[in-house]
Parts: C-alpha cells; sequence; structure tokens
C-alpha cells in the first residue's frame, strides 16, 4: 500500500573554516579567534532578537545597535580566544604534552594579559589571571568529562 | 669524580577519584560536581590567598570566611557542572552522536534550569539559556580547537 509523507530534515551551520597563516601557532589562533567570536556574536543576536520579540518593537535604530554589539563583542571574545589558544599551543609544544594543566596555565596567562592590556591594576591582573586560570581548567575537565 | 646535587619533582595533584553510584548518568553528574566543584574552591582559596597576601593580615576570622567560601562556591559551581552533564549525557543518549550542538543544547538547558530553580524571572531564565550555551559552546569549541 503506498502512503505519503513528510520527510524533512534540518542541517545545521557547519562551524568549518580554514585559514592558512603560514603557521601553526597562527593557524590555532586564528581559529579561535573565528569560532569564538562566531559563537559571541550568535550570542550577542539571539539576546537581541529576544530583547526585540520581548518589547514588541524592532525599530532600524535596535538592529544597528545589535549589529554593532555583535561586531563589538565577536572581536572581543575572538581576540581572549585567540590568546588562549595561541598561549596553549605554546605552553604544549614546550611541555610536550597536554593536559588540564595546559588549560589551566594558558587559562591565568590569558586572564593576565588580557587585563594588563585594559590597563587594570596589578592587583585585577592577579585575579583576573586566577580566574582565567579556572574558568579554562573546568572548560578542558568538563568537555573530557563529556566526550 | 662524584659530586653532590639536589634533585627534586614537583606532582602535581591528580584529578582522579571514581564514585559509583551504580548508573552512568548518575556518575558522569557526579564526578562533573566533585571535578568543578573542586577547581571553584581552588579558585576561591588562590584569590583569598592573593588577597591576605596583599593586604599583608591574616586572621582566623579571614581565614573561616575563605573556608566557608570556598565550599560555598564550589557547591554552588559544582552543582551547575553536575546538572549541566547530567543533561548533556542524556542529550547524547538521545540524539545519538556528539558535537559542539549537545554542549549548546545542554548549556542552555542547564542556564535554564539554574535560573528557573533560583527564582527569577522569565526574561532572565532565557538570557541565562543563551548564555549558558553561548558558554558551552565556546568551551566545547576551544577544548576541541587546542587539543
Amino acid at each position: 500500500m503506498p502512503h505519503g509523507g513528510f520527510s524533512g530534515r534540518l542541517t545545521s551551520p557547519k562551524l568549518g573554516l580554514a585559514v592558512d597563516m603560514g603557521h601553526p601557532f597562527l593557524n590555532h589562533a586564528v581559529d579561535g579567534f573565528i569560532k569564538i567570536g562566531a559563537v559571541s556574536a550568535c550570542k550577542v543576536a539571539a539576546e537581541e532578537s529576544f530583547e526585540c520579540l520581548h518589547r514588541g518593537d524592532v525599530s532600524k535604530h535596535k538592529v544597528e545597535h545589535a549589529l554593532k554589539k555583535m561586531c563589538k563583542e565577536g572581536a572581543y571574545w575572538g581576540t581572549i580566544a585567540g590568546v588562549y589558544v595561541g598561549v596553549e599551543y605554546g605552553i604544549d609544544k614546550i611541555r610536550g604534552h597536554r593536559d588540564w594543566k595546559n588549560a589551566m596555565l594558558g587559562g591565568a596567562v590569558t586572564g593576565a594579559l588580557v587585563s594588563a592590556v585594559n590597563n587594570n591594576q596589578r592587583h585585577k591582573v592577579v585575579k583576573n589571571a586566577i580566574t582565567g586560570g579556572a574558568i579554562a581548567t573546568a572548560a578542558e575537565l568538563l568537555t573530557n568529562l563529556t566526550s
């Protein structure tokens, strides 16, 4: 008996884009920048869309504001991710093997660097280094746990 | 020619502790709780130690405060991690394979659950779900990048 039906498939965007900078260190950093920048921009887009839906008004001004925020946050988090990936790659090469300690050191160095560049006080640089190390270690452990 | 010397080795703590709850779902969640709780407690310990060194005073009161904060933050982040790992494990089983979309969904569900339990408004629950999804996706992508 022939029967009709509906068949559909929802394909999700593939997060794949290769940029060759000629050196694995740079390739890693750029890859981190692009991927985390994209995630951050998507987060802002989702937040701003929800905000518009929630308040019920969509104006040109709002859309422009959202686009600007997407670019700004995407670049900010992308840069932090690029620095982190680069630093972790370097630590990996120096130490010769990788585990959660690479992530901890990478996070700490990145936290210190980012807050030093942002002209924070010495006090805050250490705190951000501790926070960066903790976040990176937690992310590393969680991802290993769930894989 | 015999010569004397100093030989030492700094061993780092191994992050390994197995608790068998009788079901992989619970084992995963408990594992996440313990590991991320420990990371969070270490973060607070490092921060409070730095605070004491920075100000130059170590009193019994300060140490007690630090210990309480370690337990509180460790339990808080451990619980969030436990929920996340449990949710991701469930999504993994339902979808049948794992990629960054599991992390995104897991993070979003965890963000929504945690903020719903904390009696936030509906508005904040959605925002936290978006933030949770973005953080989990970023962590997953970063860890895959650096491995």
